[in-house]
C-alpha cells in the first residue's frame, strides 16, 4: 500500500473516524484506523463495534492495498508533521513508513484482516434532515440522558418518525427533553433508541450548516448517518421506551414569561450558595406585581434576586434544583421562555408556542409556609 | 465597613491578591482576603505566610473597617455578578453583604484581626527594572527550577546583583539557566535565592509593559516587589546558592547554529517516539554538508530528520533528552540559535553572543559506533 495525500486533509479524515476508536479495550485492532486502498479511491474506518466510522481522503493512490495503524500514535504524527504532501507506506513485514519532507517515521502496522469492517445496512427506510438541524437537536436534548447504565434505555434517545414529524426524546427521571422537527417529506414509522454516546461523537463531526444534508437510515439493529463523503454506523439500545408523550398533557395553573438571559444568570449565582450534594432548592415565589422571587439559603450563605416577570393565573412557590432548569434554559436560543406550571409538586414545562421544544423538570418539594 | 465599587475593578483586584492565597491549609484564615477601608482609601490582601500581596482597590468609601472574606466564595461571587456597581458592607456579627444591582449575597466573614499583616520590609537596598523585562526572564529561567523539596535552594532562582547587572540563574541537577540584565544605574551587591512560586505567581500578575516599571527591595529574609498599586513580599530560600558563574567556562570544538522553530519542531516530534520514562536520547549526528542528522528509536517506532545547519569546528554524535533542549529554545525569540558543545560527555551550551541568555543542557551517553 502506497499513497501520496496533503497533511490538512489526513488530519481532518483522521479527526472524524478517530470518534469511533475505542479507547480502552482488551482488543488492540478497536484502537486502530483502517487504511483501504482501491484503485481510484482512499477510505478511512474506525469501528469499536457499538460505533463505526468510515470517510474518504482525497490523495493520490500509488499501490493499494489494507493496513491497520494504532490510532493514537497515528495522529499524533500526523498532527506534528509539517503542512505539507504526506506519503504513508507499507512493508511486507507490516511496518509503515509516515514521510513529510524530510521527516521519516516508522511505526508497527497490523494486517488490514484482522480489522472488523462496518455491518452493510440496508438502505430502505430513511428521513432526510439538514446537518445543522441534526447537530442543534442533539445539542438540545443530550444533557438529558442518564449515565446510569444500569437502565440502558436512559442512556439513549428516542428518535420516533410519524409521517413526516420527527420526534426526538431524552429522560434521566428527574427531566425530559424533547424536540419536534417536520420534516419535508413523510417518511416511515420508525421508533429506535440511539445510544446517546453515538450522538456525542456524531455532532462533533457534522460540520455543516442548513443546506447541507444527511440521510438517516434505520434498520431493527442499526441506525446509519450518511453524510459528504462519510459514514456514521450505531447499534440500537434494546427495549420499548418510555411513552413520553403521555407525559405530556399540560394542564397549568400559572404561566410566566421572563427573559432568558436575566433568569439563567440568576440561576447561576443561585448555585453559587447550593452546591449539587445538598440537594436543597432554590425557591421562586410567583406574586403578582411583575417580579418573581428567588431564594437560596444553604451553611455556605444566602441569595435574594429579584427577576422581571409577565404572569398569567395563581400565585405559586415552588423549588427547584436550579442545574436542572439552567441545562435546558441555556441551550433555548429564543430571548424569552415560558414556564407551565400546575403545582408546588408537578412538573414544570418550559416549551414554545409550537412544542418545537418541550423540556419538562420536576420541584423539589419545600415548606411554602416559610416564604 | 461598607464600599462601592466598580465589579471589573474589584475582579481584578482580587486576581492579583489571590495568588497569595493558601489553596490547601488547616489556617481557615490564610484561605482568606483582607479587605482594608481607610479613609480614603481600600487595600486588599492576601498572605500565605510565604507569599503576601496587598492591592488598592478604586472605589468610594462609605465606612471604614477591615474584614476578612473566604477567597473562594467571594470571588465566586463577583465573578457572577453583573457588570455594575457593588456595594459590600458588614454587620456587627460577622457577616458580609454584597449586593449589586438585584442581587443580594449573605456570607460569613472573620474579623480582621484574625489576620496576619505582610511583614514590614525596609526600603533600602533596590533596583528598578521593566515589568515586560522581569515577566520575561521569569519565563526563560522557571522551568529550570527542581520540584523536588529535598533540595531546596534547586527550587528556587538565584538572583544576584552585582553593579549594574542582574543575573538570575535555576538549575535542576541537568540544565542550567542563566539571564544577564543590564541595569539603567548601579545597583546594590546582593545575592539571594528567591522561591520558584514566587516567581510563577508574579509572573501572572505584572501586566505592564516596556515602559512600566517595578521596584525590587532586598532585605536578609524577604524580596519585595513593588509596581503600579501592588506590593508583593516573599521569603526568601536560605542557604547558599551553587556557583553558577564556575560552570560557566565555554570550551567548544563544535559549534553549530540552525533555525530555532525548525529545530523545535523536529525536537517535538522526536517526543512521538521517545517517552519521558524511557530515558532514550535523541542522536544527533554532525557533520560537513550543511545538514545535521536526527535519530530517535524506541520499541514504539523510529525516526530520522535532517535540520539545515551552519557547522564550525569538529565532526560530533552526541545523544540528548529531546525535552531538556526543546524547553530551553521554546523560550528563546531568536530566529536562529547557537549550540557550542565540547564533545558527546560534556554539557553542551546555548547562548546568544551577548551572553544575555545561557543555557547548559547534560547530553546522554550514547555508544557513538552505532551511527
Amino acid at each position: 500500500m502506497k499513497i501520496k495525500c496533503r497533511k490538512q486533509e489526513l488530519m481532518n479524515s483522521l479527526n472524524i473516524v478517530s470518534k469511533a476508536v475505542s479507547s480502552k479495550t482488551s482488543m488492540p485492532i478497536l484502537e486502530c484506523i483502517l487504511i483501504e486502498v482501491y484503485e481510484s479511491s482512499i477510505r478511512l474506518t474506525a469501528n469499536n463495534l457499538e460505533l463505526g466510522i468510515e470517510t474518504g481522503l482525497e490523495g493520490e493512490v500509488i499501490e493499494m492495498g489494507r493496513i491497520a495503524l494504532e490510532s493514537k500514535i497515528f495522529m499524533d504524527i500526523v498532527r506534528k508533521l509539517p503542512d505539507s504532501e504526506v506519503f504513508i507506506e507499507t512493508t511486507p513485514d507490516y511496518k509503515a513508513i509516515i514521510r513529510c519532507e524530510k521527516t521519516k517515521f516508522v511505526i508497527a502496522a497490523k494486517s488490514g484482516e484482522d480489522f472488523t469492517d462496518l455491518p452493510q445496512i440496508e438502505r430502505e427506510k430513511n428521513i432526510t434532515i439538514s446537518q445543522f438541524t441534526l447537530r442543534e437537536l442533539i445539542r438540545q436534548t443530550i444533557f438529558c440522558i442518564s449515565d446510569n447504565e444500569n437502565n440502558r434505555m436512559m442512556t439513549g434517545e428516542l428518535f420516533e418518525v410519524k409521517g413526516n414529524r420527527l420526534q426526538v426524546s431524552a429522560l434521566d427521571g428527574f427531566r425530559i427533553a424533547m424536540r419536534n422537527i417536520e420534516l419535508k417529506k413523510e417518511g416511515p414509522d420508525v421508533r429506535v433508541i440511539v445510544p446517546g454516546k453515538t450522538l456525542t461523537e456524531l455532532s462533533k463531526i457534522i460540520s455543516g450548516g442548513v443546506d447541507d444534508e444527511v440521510v438517516i437510515y434505520f434498520t431493527r439493529q442499526h441506525i446509519l448517518f450518511e453524510y459528504d463523503d462519510t459514514l456514521v454506523v450505531s447499534r440500537l439500545i434494546d427495549g420499548d421506551f418510555f411513552d413520553v408523550n403521555k407525559m405530556m398533557s399540560v394542564n397549568h395553573n400559572t404561566k410566566i414569561t421572563c427573559n432568558n438571559k436575566e433568569y439563567l444568570d440568576c440561576l447561576d449565582r443561585a448555585t453559587l450558595v447550593i452546591k449539587e450534594s445538598d440537594k436543597k432548592p432554590i425557591v421562586m415565589i410567583i406574586k403578582d406585581g411583575g417580579v418573581m422571587y428567588i431564594k437560596a439559603d444553604s451553611m455556605l450563605g444566602s441569595l435574594n434576586e429579584e427577576v422581571e416577570i409577565e404572569k398569567e393565573g395563581d400565585d405559586l412557590i415552588i423549588g427547584f434544583n436550579p442545574r436542572f432548569i439552567m441545562d435546558c434554559i441555556r441551550v433555548i436560543d429564543d430571548e424569552n421562555i415560558k414556564l407551565y406550571m400546575k403545582d408546588g409538586r408537578s412538573p414544570a414545562f418550559i416549551k414554545d408556542d409550537n412544542e418545537t421544544y418541550i423540556y419538562i423538570v420536576s420541584p423539589i418539594n419545600i415548606n411554602t409556609d416559610a416564604y
